[in-house]
Parts: structure tokens; sequence; C-alpha cells
């Protein structure tokens, strides 16, 4: 792996690329973003060069896809076309089941191959101003072949190697098995914040009612403060889980609301904090 | 204001006593709690001695009720009857209509005053080993003289002027709005953790799928493990708020639920995003 291009240096491929740089990556690392962007990236030392998506995919080994999901699909035939057959494709995006049918399509004989992926790493500022060496350590990293086979493909394995060194942790998903857990563990605990926060925006209607807002309520409802361009893409590809999700969630409430003097609230209690407890234990990642 | 009794010398109740005492306080701090409390309250310098309620409340000039809502309300008579005509009773419980009412029954002509009260401050561990003398600096400290009409009363402006070097932050709120608000932003943000982590319990069912939980679902899901023995008395003492505020948030889920891949997504996102950002410039108390 002599080569690695980057397309949409942001925090994601930027903390790639520094990261692939501290653990040893001896080649050159080409950037495709915009202009300002480029300019900053190779100002902090992320990417040695900055080049057209034309330009820059021809020549790598591993061409890695960190931009929004909608680019992502938008780019797909165009880097199966550039990439040399003997590249590795992958991307960042944090649905799978559309990129990777995306990818089932314009990658085929004599193509380079395509492994999606989804870093769960990440941080409340964006940019690749934010981009860090360390970001994927200790992450999971989830990979997502088509039926969680992984590729008996040298590429693959050079790939994971990376990771490794990178202190990812990787788990192997089906795309399918991927989007619907992600509904239940980031989108649903995304639209329950914005929800709740879009409500209280209307409750919270004289100043002092702001003072009496505690810490429970900055964390749930932390994640409101989102970027809604993300979550437009994660949305359109990810709708059906999350209506589910959102439909679970809602005979949760409904569950807790009938039980409010019974002692069925108990068990809501006992298995939430049990919840918590596996969650602490656990560990893992940071998004 | 010569003695104060704590009854009740928890996580509140101690740091209410430790703060008078680092702010100036020379007076008699009498305890009432279980022997174990009492015996780790005096080691600690909580208190100065641990009596029963029929011995330390009489003595006080300042009685300070800070045990769990039900245990207060069980209280309330014998404290009445026991309380010396001078002295002002306040409680610390967390929903204040129930406090109030109950206050207003059996204290009368000749009795002892009762101010409610609701310190909007905590920590996630309780006890008496959790009290800290600037618990309540800068938290935001809620009266609710019926009304919102604070009595023109010596005892009150004394206790006031205590709360004061504390550090708290008073807002007067009738009983009725107290308890409607913090339905929506303590009760509400409490019982959608609690149905989150529950769901997400039984959607968790393989082991990788708790690696793939990141920052995002801790915060959705930390109140869930709060302790149910508060949270009863709570949901008993403002069910009929709750519930309503419950049935206020599945209708902004279903709206969210129904517009997933529309404009409408837009809007609740930037609703969100401002509620954050008025938050965040709202600073205020840490539970």
């Amino acid at each position: 792996m002599n080569t690695v291009t980057i397309v949409g240096v942001g925090l994601i491929g930027g903390s790639f690329a520094l990261g692939l740089k501290k653990n040893g990556f001896t080649g050159r690392i080409l950037g495709v973003s915009s202009e300002r962007t480029i300019a900053a990236a190779r100002e902090l030392g992320v990417i040695d060069e900055g080049l057209s998506l034309e330009q820059a995919v021809p020549q790598a080994d591993l061409v890695y896809l960190a931009q929004p999901i909608s680019r992502i699909l938008e780019a797909l035939p165009r880097v199966a076309e550039l990439a040399k057959p003997s590249a590795l494709v992958t991307d960042a995006g944090s649905t799978k089941r559309a990129i990777v049918a995306r990818a089932s399509e314009v990658f085929g004989e004599g193509h380079s191959i395509f492994l999606g992926g989804h870093p769960m790493a990440g941080k409340a500022v964006r940019g690749v101003q934010a981009a860090e060496a360390d970001l994927l350590r200790d992450a999971t990293y989830v990979l997502t072949p088509p039926g969680a086979a992984m590729p008996l493909d040298e590429r693959v394995g050079r790939f994971g190697e990376w990771l490794g060194k990178l202190g990812a942790r990787v788990v192997v998903m089906d795309p399918a098995a991927h989007d619907q857990l992600v509904a239940f563990t980031s989108h649903l605990p995304q639209m329950a914040a914005t929800a709740l926060a879009s409500l209280l925006l209307d409750e919270l209607s004289w100043p002092d009612s702001w003072r009496v807002a505690g810490a429970g309520l900055r964390d749930m409802t932390r994640l409101a403060g989102s970027a809604y361009e993300l979550w437009r893409d994660i949305a359109m590809t990810n709708g059906d889980n999350i209506n589910r999700a959102l439909a679970r969630y809602i005979q949760s409430l409904e569950h807790v609301r009938e039980n409010l003097r019974t002692r069925a609230l108990e068990d809501e209690f006992q298995r939430g904090g049990h919840f918590v407890t596996r969650l602490g234990r656990a560990g893992g990642g940071s998004v």
C-alpha cells in the first residue's frame, strides 16, 4: 500500500490519514476536498497533496470515501471507473445498505473491490481542524461485506491490519444487520433528543423556566445540536428502520405512561438500570 | 437562627448542613436519620448531634425536611405539632403540590410556618458521604409559597439570606407551576431515558451489538440508572403532569416519524439546535 486517497478530508477522513502517518505508513496521502479544506489539511500535515478525484483516485492503492452519505452515493460510479483494478475502495458512511448496494452495481469484474465500513467515532466538532491521529483508537469499526463474509483478498487483509494499527476494534456485520442495529443505538437516540428539544422549546416559555433545567435534561438534549445535513442523509437511507425503532420507542413510552402508578414502573426502572450497567461494562465507541 | 434540625441527613440535607457551617453558621445542627447515617454524619462533621424527631424538632428555629417525598408527607403532621411557633419548616422534596397542600392542612394559627422548596442540585451518588458544602453553589433553588407570593415574615427572609450565602439562586414559583414545569424539564427526560434503556435491553440481543453503542446512547440512557424509590414518589405525586408531558412527547416523536423524509425534519433539527443553544446560555443547576 503506497498511495492512499482520502475523498472528503473532514474529521473522519483526516483522522484516518493522521492515524496512518502516526502508525508507520510511509507512502503518500492524497486528498480530494474543497480548496479551503485542502489548504487547511496540507497545513496541518494531514495530507501530502490535494488533487481532483480524476487525478487522485487512479493513483491510489486504497481509496477512503469519507464524505456525507449522499456524496458517497454520487461518487461511487466515477470512483469505480477511475480506481485501478488492484485498489481497495472503502467508505466511512454511517448507513450501509444503500452504499453497499450501489457499490455492488458499479464495481464488477476487472474493477477494484469495494468494502463498506463505519467507524463508530466522532466528536462534537467537525472538520479537518478537529482530526486526531488517535480518533479511532479503541473505537468500534464496523466492516460490512455482503452476507457478513469477509472476502479472502489480501487487500482486505492489509486494510484490516492498518485498522488494527490505528487501534480500532473491527466488528464484521451484514449491511442490513448494521443498519437495523444503528437505527436503535444511534438514529433513535438522535431522533429522541431532537423531538424532546423541539417540544421543550415551546414548553420553557418564561425566562425562569430555563434556570430550572439541570444536567439530566442537558444529557437528554445534547444530541439535538447535531447537524441536519448529516441526518437528512441518514434518514433518507435508513428511514424504514428508524421508523420501526421510533414505533417501538413510542410503545415503550406508552407503557411507562400507562404504568406511572403501578409496579410495572419499577420493572421498567430495573430494566433501565440493568441496561446502564451492561452498557457501562461494554465500554466502546465515542459517538 | 440558633438551632437547625435536618430531617433526613442524605446528600441534600447533609450538603445544606455543611453549607451552613462553611458560610458562617455558628449554631447547632441536629440530625434525624437512621442510626448508621447519624454515625456517619457525625464522623464527617455534618451534624453536631443525632436525636429523634420528637427531641430534635422542638429545639429548632429551622426544620429542614430532606427525606423522600413520601416520608415528608408522613412526617408533616407530627412536625407541625412538635415545631415551636417561632420556627420555619421547609422541605427539599422534588414535587411540591402534594407537600404544600398537606402542609396547609396541618400548619395553622399559632403554629410554625411552612415554606416549600426544591434545590435543583444533586449528584450521581446519594447519601451523606457524598454531601458537599458547595453543592448548592450556583444551583437554582425553587421556593414555592402558595400563589408564588413570598410571605412577609422575617423567618422567610432569614432563610432566603442563608440560601444566598450558600450560593443558591432562588426562583419563586407557585407549587402547581413548579410541578408542571419539572414534569417537562426533569420527569419527562427521566421517563424518556428509562423507556429507551428498557427497549434497548431487548434490542441489543447479541454481544457485538453492545460494542456499537456510542457516547450519544450513553447520554440518552444515563438517567435510566436512577433509583426507583425516588421516582415512585415523584410519579405518585406528579402523575397527571408527567402523563401530559409524555403524551406531548409521543406527539413530537410521531411528528418526527411521519417526516423522516420531508423538510419538516429540518425544522425539527433547527428547533432542537436552537433549544441546545438557549440551554447552553442559561447555565444553571446540576441535576
